[in-house]
């Protein structure tokens, strides 16, 4: 199951273009992190509003928009940034796709900049469409069509999801982060005011663990126990 | 290599995002069969107007368009339609079309049509992205975007043209259509004036017959005689 997350998106014939192709290749679960207010309205008002348009959700941040999501995949026009994050080409992250059971979420940045490094720090791996070099940047309806071409062209994009995996979804890995970044302060390794480049790296730690849905449970465990010990 | 063939786009916002992908897969040879006028113009004189597009040439007939290929695929968003031509899905469509070392033509209908079957006759095959059945027709721009995704998508996309192949242009064709029409007109065996069918017949029965160039040249000299014959 794939769900398709616009972070930031600004101009609504994008976001109508991504839910029509959404529609035409069978994926319906559309999410719009902080979308902007006039373009999603015209969006969604357009006489011929894709159902999938109509039925999208919208979220304040990615935190929340992935919250129930195993798999977190940015997209990126760019070359590897300085982001230590392996970046496959859509075909190698088709394969890898194809075979995950639970819910992945594929996010897509604004027109203008792309994901963020914060937007990014929530992904677990990037996929780039194989543009030229000399222009790699593609219109976002487009990068959504070809992305989800990808994963149906083999003729699996119907297949009723699996078991959901045992890996942790993207909301407990949450917690874990929240929980040790909460350790952390209250332990003085980091303090506060925590900046941006701390919470990137922390989460970041968290992706690497590659936490299992019962190991988040107990790093939640723990981190809380040693939060309320140092608190006495 | 690979040319798009517009055919009477009406939108400039599809025929600047068809452009666009062109651009971003590395094709540059962008056609357009007498699009509607006002959307051209406005699609070229945008300031972010891509190279491919003002370099874009302008043709009043498919004909016209692929004189210069040796192999015309059609594009349909619908199941087959009453037509005696091969439809192929885009992915097996991109491994016979990667094999091919002469130009061929892709050509996209018009965003509310699709091609005619006057547009049909000059195809050899079809090729069909596979979208769902309930919801099959494309945005024009995506619908470019996907299919040259398949075609580079190995890598293969800027690989220098191979030697012209023996197969007979759909200019040479065209000739031996035009010379097979006229002796048959001069026969008596269609009679003036021809209507559309008989030509739609006639231009795929020569289709058909998969001339290579040297048995173009030979069918054009033995029509152009039997031509001659019956004036006398």
């Amino acid at each position: 199951m794939v769900t398709i997350v616009l972070v930031t998106p600004r101009n609504p014939l994008n976001i109508g273009a991504a839910a029509r192709a959404m529609s035409n290749f069978g994926f319906f679960d559309l999410r719009l992190v902080n979308p902007y207010r006039v373009a999603f309205d015209e969006a969604r008002s357009g006489v011929n509003a894709d159902k999938v348009l109509t039925d999208a959700r919208e979220f304040a941040t990615v935190a929340e928009a992935v919250a129930d999501c195993y798999l977190i995949v940015g997209t990126s026009a760019l070359g590897p940034r300085e982001v230590p994050l392996p970046c496959h080409t859509l075909e190698a992250a088709g394969r890898k796709l194809r075979k995950v059971t639970g819910r992945v979420a594929v996010l897509f940045g604004s027109e203008k900049f792309g994901l963020s490094n914060d937007d990014i720090s929530y992904c677990h791996w990037l996929l780039r469409i194989p543009t030229r070099g000399e222009h790699r940047s593609m219109n976002l309806g487009q990068a959504v069509a070809v992305t989800l071409y990808e994963l149906i062209r083999n003729g699996r994009a119907d297949a009723t999801p699996g078991p959901a995996p045992t890996v942790a979804s993207a909301d407990a890995e949450g917690r874990v982060f929240e929980l040790l970044l909460s350790a952390l302060e209250g332990s003085g390794y980091i303090k506060p005011p925590v900046d941006a480049s701390q919470t990137l790296k922390l989460r970041r730690l968290i992706r690497r663990m590659g936490l299992s849905d019962k190991d988040a449970i107990s790093w939640q465990g723990m981190l809380r126990q040693i939060s309320w010990k140092m608190k006495q």
